[in-house]
């Protein structure tokens, strides 16, 4: 099977369906397998040949999405890339996986010549509605001027696209994912019969670079729906997106959601049609599922599980599983397609109800990080994806994630799951956010240390937050040193950037 | 992935869930997992080798889905064989791929000595609750003598089985399928969300043997359900089934749903629990299905067009489609894992609405007939299968079969689809079953013959019938020659064995 394919389909059982809606430009089936195959003739007159790397660097569009097809339909392998990245960022990247083509939007064309300090970059492709500068190509000339190509049908075992990752946990590495892969992630969460709607409209708000989101518009491509588009999250775009568009199905991570139930016009808005809120990328607070369920109440509630390895699902919770109270903490199940293991540091598998790190094997896992033999070794083991995640499995499949492997702190021989004083942190009324990390130390190798980001009109102290922590944690897992800030690192998926607030106070 | 992995799927997410239930034996998925790990150590204790056939001859039973979970689990191939074939086509089938080991049913076992007249075999395991014949090996035994062997996972790529094919058009020709083929066919048709239930109760009434209930045995496996066995068709054997264990899903081919919607005691049984049925294997005729709806008014109906070669699915007929009258007599779509086109002799794309051949694509289709490079070649072009069935595709994507391509009748140099005549004549009152074939005709090349099964104490006359046809058909299309017959040949999927028609009347 390959992406393309389902375009194809999409065109042969109705070309004047409408396959995209950005802001008030709609375009049918048939207008966008048109300019796919255009686009993919435009590539290849710019120079792309078979196997080459194609990067995208923009907001969401529609032509972020014809460039996620016309890529391969051209034989060529896609980068898309965090725009929230530093030039030196993105230009590493490029240089790393050797990019011919960059194609970038508007508001990101000024950082082309900053990216090309960094990598030797042969073509920049850019997508805009009018004239574009000297020395780059125009996304839209690209597609007037050439005739569709036949479709390269590049697909199963063939690479379709290399993903950067690692913002949070180091120097950035390309996940290499195949056709296969991200099919076989789709349709295993489609298998459940619980996942985006055949038919329906999917919101991307969540950035389409990110696997979160691409999971789901390769499952609303193989399942025939409609893809509405709005260019980033703001929950005014997102509601009103629902509204106008009768959206059905919309993936959010959790910081967007918690933005959105804060808004204080939510409710405004219509937003009866949103059959499925689906929802991962990092841990939900029980508290903000809580509020989301009361705002959305005509929706079901979809919790996927996974990372950008594995292309990206392995476990979700379903709708039924929300409406069990002690369930509502978990990642849910092993979905069809995948299979999940709790292994010890040995390999083997853990009994059920004791943490080690979660690892997954099935056709969804990547090929291996581009050019990185010895971290794709150390990350795939007989076939198994460790995905440094800590977590355990319940009796009855459950997987309850706990912590990052590398965001356990050792105190004292002591393990401490961040996560666990991060929830017991999060109840007390003075803390709006918080993120627990280990600090160097001498008697005890690591202490435990909070930022704590203090409730608006709130000032908890050091001694208040102890206390509470005491009521319910082991001596040892309790916060020896305590801070205040405004804020908390995020990255783009909405993960607390632990390794930054770590290297800033150890640097300090 | 491989077909075993869903059954540690089931076994990691709830051990003591009912996974078969035959007559009055329900078995866990742990107890089930027991008996494949034990039952493929056995067959490995009696030589078979990685890569084997393994032969499977028998009723539906909780056993034959043992047996299709232990032969891969043991690294080996199954071979479904139908069970209403002769001794010699049973032998020649086995002989063909070299089986070293048969599993038969009790009530198979006095047919394996004439089996033997054909095939060189090894081994002989019998499904039964007691004592086997000396010679033979014991399935039960097999499995209280041998601890579990750990899984070989064989998948993906690997032969699953070789399912023996041709009964209405030839010599059996063994289809190779791979897990990927079967799971390519129960996740696409999965993905839809409109076919069989995760965490329903899936009724096997069709012969397991045959890939149309494989299929919904793969994706019951998949989705994670329970399997309700009965031992073959008889509609009180299915609606006792639907009652006593509130089934959820059921795959019924159009001559069981006959005689479903024919028995007399068909509404004393509580049928509602039926949320799906799905029907295929061989043409519905429209007032059937109508019928059939009104039988069973709380279930959803779901066509599925297919063949073996295809692991078997192609197109779906969904249940909003059922809505539609137009559609009612169409095959449906492509599924979402399927890529389907209609072709002209020379292979290019038919326009819609013009009658060419049926041609299939993706990761479903078989690797081919065993040790038939020609007849694989000729099935098999640019990785399309060639299905043999004539048909149209309309503005939609909807496909409309007309007919075998080997059925159809060329007379006096005008095709003649004996589907068009069987339809027309099967609206006359007088006409309870009827098969349109040629014969050959020194004046016309063939000549259109109808075999015809008057209604019960109907009498119809061939003045009627060709008189009845005038009003509908063109003059070349009407029967040239008519007979009447009190029943026609059926294959065990209800398919008439126009074959066996055509010959019986050429050599008379």
């Amino acid at each position: 099977m390959y992406l393309t394919q389902a375009l194809h389909r999409a065109v042969q059982q109705d070309g004047r369906r409408a396959l995209t809606i950005f802001e008030d430009r709609v375009r049918s089936a048939a207008e966008c397998m048109d300019r796919v195959g255009r686009l993919a003739a435009g590539l290849r007159s710019i120079g792309v040949g078979q196997g080459d790397r194609v990067a995208l660097l923009g907001a969401n569009s529609d032509r972020y999405h014809e460039s996620l097809l016309a890529v391969p339909w051209a034989d060529a392998v896609v980068v898309p890339i965090n725009h929230r990245w530093t030039p030196a960022e993105v230009g590493f990247a490029l240089h790393d996986c050797a990019a011919s083509v960059l194609i970038v939007d508007e508001s990101h064309l000024p950082a082309v010549a900053q990216i090309r300090e960094h990598t030797d970059l042969p073509n920049v492709v850019v997508m805009s509605n009018g004239d574009v500068p000297a020395g780059t190509s125009s996304f839209e000339q690209l597609i007037a001027a050439h005739p569709p190509m036949a479709d390269s049908c590049r697909g199963a075992g063939e690479l379709f696209g290399i993903f950067y990752t690692g913002g949070t946990t180091g120097q950035a590495k390309g996940v290499m994912l195949t056709h296969a892969n991200v099919i076989a992630s789709a349709l295993g969460s489609l298998a459940t019969g619980q996942f985006v709607t055949p038919g329906g409209r999917l919101l991307h708000a969540a950035p389409m670079f990110h696997l979160a989101d691409l999971a789901t518009w390769a499952a609303t491509l193989i399942a025939g729906g409609t893809h509405v588009i709005v260019p980033g999250f703001t929950p005014a775009a997102v509601l009103t997106a629902i509204e106008k568009h009768r959206v059905s199905d919309v993936l959010l991570v959790p910081t967007m959601i918690q933005l959105l139930v804060d808004y204080p016009d939510a409710g405004r808005f219509a937003v009866a049609s949103l059959e499925r809120l689906i929802y991962g990328g990092s841990p939900m607070p029980a508290a903000l599922l809580a509020r989301a369920r009361k705002a959305f109440p005509q929706s079901s509630f979809v919790q996927a599980y996974g990372m950008t390895e594995l292309a990206p699902v392995a476990t979700l919770l379903l709708p039924a599983d929300h409406e069990v109270p002690e369930l509502v903490s978990s990642a849910g199940r092993a979905a069809p397609h995948s299979q999940v293991q709790i292994v010890d540091p040995r390999g083997d598998e853990a009994p059920r109800g004791i943490v080690g790190e979660i690892a997954v094997r099935g056709d969804h896992v990547m090929t291996g990080y581009w050019q990185r033999p010895e971290q794709t070794a150390a990350a795939l083991r007989d076939g198994w994806m460790h995905t440094g995640d800590a977590g355990f499995m319940d009796e009855h499949g459950y997987v309850f994630v706990v912590d990052r492997i590398k965001d356990m702190i050792i105190s004292g021989d002591e393990n401490v799951y961040s996560a666990e004083v991060e929830n017991v942190l999060a109840l007390h009324p003075a803390v709006a956010a918080c993120a627990v990390i280990g600090l160097p130390d001498k008697q005890w190798g690591e202490r435990v240390h909070a930022v704590i980001v203090p409730a608006r009109e709130a000032q908890p102290t050091v001694d208040d937050l102890r206390a509470f922590c005491r009521q319910q944690l082991a001596g040892y897992k309790i916060p020896r040193s305590v801070e205040f800030v405004s804020a908390l690192p995020n990255s783009s998926a909405g993960k607390v950037l632990k390794r930054q607030l770590r290297e800033e106070r150890q640097t300090r």
